[in-house]
């Protein structure tokens, strides 16, 4: 026995791989540690997947994740109703929503751009930003994508469409480390790149 | 909202932050990735935990994984049933047996004495490793617990236990970087570590 040819076992690891940032080594390691949980220990950690799944969908208005029909922050009526941060991900909100000492909406794109992995402007939540912005409520919007090349290219191809309607359209500032990850900024960088935003 | 409190993806994370190298952050993105798999993928990724759960257990000899009653290696004819290499855990198991040229037999302790994680060894599969030395089949016992000071420890605990019963106890040889871990050992290390094992 050179390999450890468990069907079981490898369906485990092979199913742990999958997950991001996870390698052979670690899935392995995480396949033994399941493997040795005690018995309530395994259900509790099956069911949290399930019941997260079951459900945590997206809020209908911001694409935020939601146990509601609208999220909690799109039914805030202490926000500033005219002014829609949108942002790539949930962890971008919330890096934002951490540090921002202005109460704004969001809007979750679910991705960026990019050609080279096939996702293409109709795949990310946009059309569902432009009819948001449909009743002129909005005045402005903050395209705070990451600072990487996809993040910037979604930002450019949002302005254009957003501008006909008359609607402010800025960027996050310089301060962000460019090539960074929104996710991974420090707050004080973060928090001078939403002070500064210029419009584009 | 300064932080994310859906009850359950707080569950989840906390559930995944359990795992062995994950901490909070990479909780997060795991939980993200399961909330944005495919239902079908979902269904396999908890399948294969359940599935790896309910038909994996230990070899009654060894104590190593198998989903059979007796494992693939303690049912091997082709194996030296003289010569029992005794491992802390599976991993070790298999790190030896990738490199080993002596084909032998494997007792799995699963784990060492550790008195500061409370681990004492009646908490250990020693009292099984002493029952398979009792037909006076096994020659001799290879002590390939990791060189930690619990490896050790537990290396020179069996062999005051063994010694009495006239088998002939060694360790593995210099050659393992004190204080790491067998697993990570690089295979010529390993396998120096093997073939110049000596008596204690």
């Amino acid at each position: 026995m050179s390999e450890y040819n468990l069907a079981p076992f490898s369906t485990l690891t092979e199913q742990l791989r999958r997950l991001p940032g996870i390698g052979s080594k670690s899935a392995a390691r995480l396949a033994y540690f399941i493997l040795e949980m005690p018995e309530k220990d395994a259900e509790k950690f099956t069911s949290a997947i399930t019941n997260a799944r079951k459900l945590i969908h997206r809020c209908k208005i911001c694409g935020n994740y939601t146990d509601k029909d609208v999220c909690s922050i799109c039914s805030d009526n202490g926000r500033d109703k005219s002014l829609i941060c949108v942002v790539e991900d949930t962890q971008s909100l919330l890096a934002i929503e951490k540090i921002s000492s202005i109460k704004m909406m969001y809007h979750i794109l679910n991705g960026v751009i990019s050609p080279i992995n096939g996702i293409t402007p109709d795949m990310l939540r946009i059309k569902e930003l432009l009819a948001r912005l449909g009743d002129g409520k909005v005045k402005e919007i903050i395209l705070a994508t990451n600072a990487t090349i996809e993040g910037e290219a979604t930002a450019m191809y949002i302005s254009k469409l957003v501008k006909p309607l008359g609607v402010k359209v800025t960027r996050l500032a310089c301060g962000i480390p460019v090539g960074g990850d929104l996710e991974y900024a420090d707050e004080i960088t973060l928090s001078y790149s939403i002070e500064g935003r210029h419009e584009i």
